[in-house]
Order: structure tokens, then sequence, then C-alpha cells
């Protein structure tokens, strides 16, 4: 019964058969099947407006690539303390854009506040003598399991865009978020001043393949030879696109989404008062005694110790595939607790 | 009939059954699964010396992180005036080594010889202001499809160790040149002087895995960190380690490039005389007026024209799943040019 | 009466002179003639130890190629939350290092303590998604004006070896630091655990040209061609070893050193209750309200408000060749505030 | 009697005049003194047109900051192939630019020609798989002793224009190849398309100080913070700038580069038939046997051995501060060679 992580997730059914689809030889390489080619369509009917989709193998690489777009190699990127651009990507952000900075500011529950950012821009000067402030990145949904709403968004990109930053959203779990808001994917994107957002897939039913979606071809424009550059154009694309296209085939990237949502929900409700932050997604952050984990584990459970929200804290990820049976049956084990 | 490239072969039956098999859920993410697990074991019983593996998306990414983990930000490398490194990978080696240089030489039919290092090298001061050599790499085969036997392996090793250089080996078409031998794969890698070898499948029956073969835990030791950094540590790792296992399992990674090896020799075979390069592994480098190649694209053949080999060269490439009548129907197309 | 930054100082007569004095044809080029040469041995003997000496043009400089020489591009560097490396270079380390990441730990009043650096570190977890800490660097005299003492980074420097981690020591006003002390520089260098040393002249009498001093062969191995490669090995080398040979020479680093602290000195006694932090070396940190501070400034006071330490904060720095006048002046003036 | 290097000279009278002029205390720091402020105004009437410039440490760093201010990381610059950057940096050029390549087209007599360059530009695809040609650099005087004249450089400009590249001039003898013309310096430079000119100073009578010299504010734009970040902007920048403005005045810089420029050509005279390049600089490359290198060598002259020319070539270059009497013995001892 594991809720490590997300990125133990099963592989779709759809995106395995739509693997076995595309298999067959003769195909043309490098991004010039039909496969990949539809990416760009497909992302911007789902979007509402023209966007430029690169598929690439990982979240890490999203995000630096991402950044690289819309930073210089002096630049400075404001992000959410513990976001993972800063605790878990070994210095991504550093190598993809050649040594840009990245600028902690607290977040309330994972999210920054408009205030929490003019705060801490006051502190800087801003003269050639310091890194120059190029980007914000948001994660949506949040480190902490939280989801920035519609007009959240817009309120930090209007800032951003008043102080000349670009906007990035790390949407590692952006299907989760969505799912929770019900609102159009544009909404909490391109209309709230997001221009590029790594739009997470592989914790949600994919198998190897996350995209890159900048919301405008001027962000768009260093992508395709940063991407090669980088190692991450891959000779067979159509292997990449075919998993993506699968998982916006009958929205699938929503319902799985949801699925993960609603157990996490569940769970929730069985420990309302031990809840560190507001479940919102699929993830949920637990006071829990050393001896209370101690006893869930020893009854088979799998989860993470978190210390980033103090000695007492606990992660559990709930997956898009997870069973009823091994909710119902933390659900009762945490309502079970002294 | 496609003989464009090997970039546009098909998915070998059991590498699609081996990611199937591996889809279910709650395996452990970032390496951990018992698939990732078994790579270095796999491929040091391959190559009977104990390696360390690590499974990257591209074989640009393999290249670049192999070069990186050799040389320093201001090292030279040197390498054929055509090789991938140089010609085909968008200045990669100076993304991941950090601005490391290429250092040219020319070749004879795409191989590199000590005697020509020795002259090139001869040119060079050496000082502290100079690009300060430190690596070799070495294409196998090579990319006008000849193949190294072992003793111009360990030759060129030999000279590189003496100069303190690592050595590298590009092995996109590794196992077309090890058929071609019918060596063992260590005679041509760790037995002759080389440190690292990119190691690829995807051209060969794989889909989005190539293999970084580390032939000591002294050049492995950068490899984990430079991998994450770089955004190529899979958090569903097991299903780019099912992929390298599946086509070592029963020696699929040796027939399929023995396919592809025989093809090209049938075709070889029919064109004696117009032939640029040795065949000696799957691609064949054929003299061809401006005529005669329109002629073969009228008839549905699709090749490349390539002007390194001079205005008149074509290259076919054979893929693993060529089909005899392809094969057939080309030999026969080029046999019956005036 | 500017007392606004030691970078306004003039130059010793001292330097000028030497300058003079190698000023004529035929010497060697690239730290080839005898004043180049001479500078290994003259900090080695005022350090006690061998030391490697690499003249570069400024304090950014030092401190970048210093700590590229101990980390690598995935590092983690720990600093003081408003260490220069952080606040005032442009993100030059990120340049320097290709991409290490500066690690925060707010200091009390400048300076680090073991164990605000051991809490900090327990929050990380070391594996390899994160950056990896791979030095220290501490500011001497800081950033707020206070000194290390000897058993100081003597304790910060066994905290750092334990962890696996260089330590720098970002010495800009290092003589400061050494004239407040009154030990040997040893002392609060290598004999503490410090293995690498930007040692500042420009603010002390210098006029274009700083110090790294690496302690250890080990640590200056690659610092030669790091130094070329990044444009600051000068080819007519004797003019920067002739301006730090003549400040070693009489002691004048020294000497120069006392008399700005001498000068800080007697201006903080006029305004014990208003340092915001001990007046140590040859700055103050004083609180200042808007009108206080006006009322100076009409006077024709040259200072910096200090938002790093607060809205009512203010910067006096003292020269090496501040006049008398001048501090009297300041003395006068800020014992008359009301 | 040293003809082995122009950064074996001395420096002029008139610089270390000005920098006990500007030595005294009290100037503003970094870039805002009232010399630096001078520089862009001071060149601007030199060339005829709006320069911004920027006071460097080195030819290096001058050559480094200029071609990134033109080329993105996966950028490539023609150069000729025994240029400066590549054969005597050390890899600045991919330090400075992280990452870009230098792409070598052979010259003749050290310079390029339109038809090398197309010829060579030819041969490249310019898909995403490349690097991606972003600048031309040329080398005025060459380092072949020679110099472009000013339709040369216009009919090169001309040509890097029309593919879309900038043009950088390495004119770390900029001020001989004006002297050899008599032209005016905007003939060779802005007005034959050149965008950024290292324009050197150290050879030709300097200390410590060369200038990067931008024809547009497009092409400007990076380097103020680019310079702070590679550790090159002098918190005592009026030292710098003071040797720059001392060379400009009374026109310093050409009389001491005709000075040089008439000492090569009467060495010149004396040897027609030996020489491997027109002299029309301050180098002569001259072809001497083995036995005449030593023997010049025995009677007291210093010159470099020119593996670049071939085993019989040897540099000799002359500073601007060359006696007469060094003239004199070595026109007599080349013309008693038998």
């Amino acid at each position: 019964m594991d809720f490590g992580s997300d990125n133990a997730a099963g592989v779709h059914p759809g995106v395995l058969a739509a693997l076995a689809d595309v298999a067959g030889p003769a195909a043309r390489a490098y991004d010039s099947d039909r496969w990949s080619e539809a990416l760009d369509g497909a992302f911007s009917d789902l979007f509402g407006t023209a966007c430029r989709v690169f598929a690439v193998p990982s979240g890490t690489a999203a995000n630096g690539l991402s950044l690289a777009a819309l930073v210089p190699p002096w630049g400075g990127i404001w992000c959410e303390t513990n976001a993972h651009v800063e605790v878990d990507e070994a210095g991504a952000v550093g190598f993809f854009t050649h040594g840009a900075s990245l600028l902690h500011v607290a977040g309330r529950h994972g999210k920054l506040t408009v205030d929490a950012l003019r705060e801490a821009a006051a502190r800087r000067r801003g003269d050639v003598h310091q890194v120059q402030p190029a980007a914000l990145t948001l994660t949506q949904a949040t480190e902490s399991g939280t989801v920035y709403a519609p007009a959240e968004v817009a309120a930090l990109g209007d800032w951003a865009k008043r102080h000349g930053l670009g906007v990035h959203m790390d949407g590692a779990r952006f299907a989760n978020a969505v799912a929770h808001l019900g609102c159009h994917p544009g909404d909490v994107t391109w209309r709230a001043g997001v221009d590029i957002l790594s739009f997470g897939f592989i914790k949600n039913g994919g198998l190897s393949a996350e995209a890159v979606v900048a919301f405008s071809a001027d962000v768009a424009q260093t992508l395709p030879v940063r991407r090669k550059r980088a190692g991450m154009m891959p000779s067979k694309g159509r292997f990449a696109a075919a998993q993506l296209l699968a998982l916006l085939t009958d929205g699938r990237w929503l319902s799985n989404a949801r699925a993960a949502n609603a157990g996490a929900r569940r769970i929730a409700a069985a420990v309302p008062v031990r809840l560190l932050h507001p479940c919102e997604a699929n993830e949920l952050f637990v006071r829990l005694a050393p001896a209370e984990r101690a006893a869930l584990r020893a009854r088979g459970f799998d989860f993470y110790d978190w210390e980033l929200d103090g000695p007492e804290a606990a992660r559990f990820v709930v997956r898009w595939d997870q069973t009823a049976d091994a909710i119902d049956a933390l659900v009762a084990a945490l309502a079970g607790l002294p």
C-alpha cells in the first residue's frame, strides 16, 4: 500500500496501446512523424490558444528548458522557498540557464503571494552589481498539495508583467490542479499571464514524456535548438508524442487526476485536524507522531517523512491508479489512530 | 522503401512486451526499481567487466554526458572531422562540458589513425594559453559505415593513454560494429582502452533509451549527479531499463544488427565500383549522378544526398527491420542503372 | 567628506612608484617576468606556508575563481545571507562555477556560526536529487564590519572539513581583519582550515589587482588555466604583481588597514548607542533617522543608506587615506545630532 | 634585443602620468568617476559614431565578452583557422559564450575571404541538429601580420550581414592596422559592417586595459552585466579609463603603432625573399633554417619559432618602443646571413 510517490504509478493502458500502434517501421525521424507534428495542434485545442509544444523526458528537463527560454544566464528567478526547482533538481536550473539564480520567497501553504514578492523585490537594488530578476516560477499544484485559483495566478502574473518578468508554471501536477479547480486549463495559464508551462504526464499515467507548452512563438523561439543541444530531441519522436496524445484523448489526463484527487480527499476527510495544508490535489501532509508513523508502516503503508514541514510531518501521495482498497485501508488506519 | 535512416526503424516486439510487463503500479521511482538495478549487472556480464550503466534518452545525451565525465570545461576532445558530435549535435558537447572544444582530425574512411593524431598533436603547444587536450572520441561503426578492428582501437587507446587522454566511443551503431567483427564486445572497448561508451539501442530496435556504459568507477563517479542535473534521470526509470534489458535478452541487439548488416552487404555487392567507403556495417555511401538519384527516388526509394562525401555521394542505411523485398528492389534498381 | 566606499580610496604612493619602476620595455610577458615570479614566495613568507598566488583584476573575479577551484558545477556553497557573492556580484559565482548554487544561512552581525550551519545542513537530504554542498565561504572582515576571531574561523573550518567541504575566505577587507585581530595572517586562514583566500588590495591602497591565495597545490591545480580562460591572465603581468609586492613591502597592507580601522573606531566611539554591529574593522553601521541622514548630507558627508540592516541604517566606510579632518568633522557632526 | 612579443613592451610615459593624476582619493567607484564616464565620448569622437566602450583587463577578455554579446550558447563563430581565439585563449570563447563553437576557415596570409567563407558555409546544413552560425570574427592586423583593406572588411561584413551574422573584429593590433592603412578607424570597423571591436592598447603602450567598443546600443545591451558578472568591472575604474584616454590623447595610439610598423618595414626590407607573409603591421614571419635561428639567438636576438607556418618559420615582433639600435642590429644580422 504505497503512498510514497505518484512517480510509482503505472502507465495508462491507452498509452501502452498508443506505443504499440506507432511501433512499426519507416516513420520519419526527429519530430517529422505525424504524431510529433500533431502535438502543437492538440495542445492548442486544449488550451484554446496557439501553443508550441516540446516533448521532454522529465519534469526537471521541462523546468530547466522552460526557464532557460525566459531568463539570461545572469537572471534571477523568483520561486517559493521549497519549490521543486530549488529542492529536488540538483541545480538543473543552473545547468540549463548557464548560471541563473533562484530567488527564494516563502509562501503560505506552498503558494506565493504578491505581497511577499513585493516585499522581497523591495530589498533588491537592481543595479548592475546584482542578479537581474527575469522570471517568476509558480508550482501548480504546489509542493504542499494546494492549488492556485485563477485569480491568484492572474494577480501574480500581473505583478510579474509589471516588473518585466516572464512567468513559468511548474505543472508536474497541473492535471490535479485543473481537476480540483474545474476550470478551463487556459484560465490558470496563458489567460493569467503564464508564458510557459511544464505540463506533467509521467506521474499521471504517462511513461516517459512530459510537455513543455509555450504560449507564444516568442517564448518558444530558442527551444528547438536548446532542446536538441540538451540531448532531448528524440530520434524516434513518435513514441514521446504518442504518449502525450494518448493522455489528451478522451480527457484521460483529467479523469486520471480526478481519481487521484478524490482518493486524497477521502483520506483527508478522515484526519481533518491533522492536516498541515489544505488538501486540494492528490497530496496530503499530515501531522503524525513517530509512534503513529511506525504503526502505519508496520501495517504496510509506505509514505515519506516530510522534514520540510517539521519533525512531525508525513506526506501521502495518491496515485491515479491507487486502488479503492488501499485508500479504504489507509482511511481506516488513520481513523483508528488513538 | 525507406533507406534514409535507422532512426526510422520500428521497435522490437520484445521491447514492447517488456514495457507492458513493467507498466503496472507501485514500482519504486528513480532507478530504485529492480529493472534499473539490474542494468549494471546485465552489462557487466555482457562486457566481461564491472560496468556502471546509465540509461539516457538520446545518443546526443549519451555522448555529451560521457565526454563531460572525461574532460574539464577547458578540455579539448580529439575527434574525426565529420564525427556526429561535431556535425549533428548542435553543440551538445559544449553544453554538457561547459565549453570544451572539439579538435578535428581528418580520418580515412571515417577512421582516425594514430599517425594523423600524432601529427595534429605535434602542432599544439600545450601551454596554459591553449585548450588542454583531455579526451579522444571514436565512432564505432564510423560515420562512413566502416568499423575499427580491435587492434586499431587498441592502438588509438594506447596512444591516448600515453598522452593522458580519456577515451570515449560513440557507439550509436556499436551493435553493427560488433556484428561485423564477430568479436567480444570487450575487445573493442575496455580491453582496447575505451573508458566510456555511448551504446546505441534506439536505432537497433529500441524505443527511447540509450546506455552510457562506464568501464570504471572512477569514470562513472560524477555521472549520477550530472545525469540528474541534466534532467535525464527518469522518475519511472523502469521503462528505460526494461528496453535495454529486452534488447540484451537472447542477443537481440546482435541479431538485429546482423540483419541490418547483411542487408547492407547485399546491396553493396550490387554496386562494388560505386562504393565510396568499404561497407562494413549497415550504411552504404554510393557514387550516384543526379539523374541516377532522381531515377531511384522516382521509383520510391528514400535516401540522403551526402554532401560531406562530395556532390555525387548518396547514403543508404539499412534498418534491422528492413524487408527483404525492399532490399531486393534496391539491389535490382541499382544493378539496373546504366 | 566621502565615507561611501573604500573603493573610492586613492593609490598608495609606493604602488605608483612600483609601477613606474617596472614600466620599462623588454620584460617577459604572461607571468614570466620576475615580479610575477616573486609572488608565490612573497605570500608564502607572509603566511608562513607554501602558497600559490594569482593576481586578478577584481574581488568578484577572486571570489569566482576561488570558488570554482573548490566546487563542481552541481555544488552548493554555504554563505551568509548577505554575503557579497550573493548580493553584489551579479551572479559571478554561477558564471565561474558553471552553475553552482549559493546556500544561504543567516549570520549574527554578519558572522556565520557552526550552530546555524549545522541546522541548515540538517534540512538537506543530500541525495542525488539535490545540489551537493561542496564549500563554505566566509567573509573576513564581514559585510557588517565585524571580524571572525581565529577560534571562530577554526571552528567553522573544522565543521566544513568534517563535512567534506572546501573553505574559501572572501578577504576583500582581510587586511582590516588582521589589523583588528593583531594575529598572524595564517591564524585566520590556513591554520584555521581555509583552503583559498581572496586577498583584497584594491580598497586598501592598490590600483587594479587582487590576489587569489591558494594554500595547497591541490586547490591551486586548475587555477592557471581557469584564470587564462577567464581572460584574467595579464599579458603584462608585472604591473599586477608589482602592485601586490609594493603593498606587502614594509607592511603597508597592514599599516593602511590600521589607519582605516583607527578612524572607524574614533567615529564609533562617538555614537556607541547607535551602532547596529560592533565596529571591528573600517565600516560602521549606524542607526540614523531620515532627518539625521539628511542633516549630515547637507553638511557634506557622503555615505550609503543600508536597507539590508533596516530602514534606519546607514553605512560609513573609512578609507586608509581618510584625512583626520574628515574624521574629526564626522565625529563632531554625529556627536552634535540631537 | 627582444623581438619575441609586443606584450613585452613598456608603458608610455603619458599613461604613467595619467595614472598618477587620477591616483588621489575620493573618486567615485565602479565607472562613476569622470574618466570612466568620458570613455564613450572619446571613442565616439575617434570613430565618428556613437560607441559604447568597456574597459577590460586583457585581449582574451575583450574577445570573449564581445563574442558573447553577439552569439547564443549554441552559436557558431566563423574564424580563421589560426585565429587567436582558437589558438591562444584556452577556450575563453567557450567560457564567455557558454559553449559556442568556433568554425574554422583557412585564410590566405591570415586573411579570410568571402569565397572561402561561402564555400565553408555551403557545407553546413543549418538545421536544428547543427551549431547555428551567428558571427564572424576577423583579426586586424591578422595573426600573419597582414592587414585587411577597408574594401576587404566591407565585403566580409556584407557577406556576414546577408547571412544574419554579427561581426567582431579582434583588434589586438588594430592601431598597427590603421597606421598601415592610413584610413579613418571607422573605415575598417562600423562603416564596413563591424558590430564590435576588441581594441588593443596593452601591446601598444598601455598597462592593463583593453577596450571593447560596441558600435550600437543593441550590441552593447548585455555588456554591462556580462562584464560585471565576469569580474571585469573594476571598482577603481578610473585607472583603466585613464590609460585608454591617455593613449587616445595626441594620437599616441597611432604614433606608437606607426613607430612599430616602421621598424618592422625596415627589417622586412632586409629579407624580402625570406618573408612568408607580406609585412604590413609590426610582425614579420621569416623563413630561417635551424642553424640560422641558432646563429641569431647566439647573437642575442629573441624571437619565436612559428610552427603554424611550418618548420622553418620564425616570428619577429617589433614593439612601439623598440630601439633603433636593436632594429639596426637585427637588420644587419639578417642581412649578414649567408
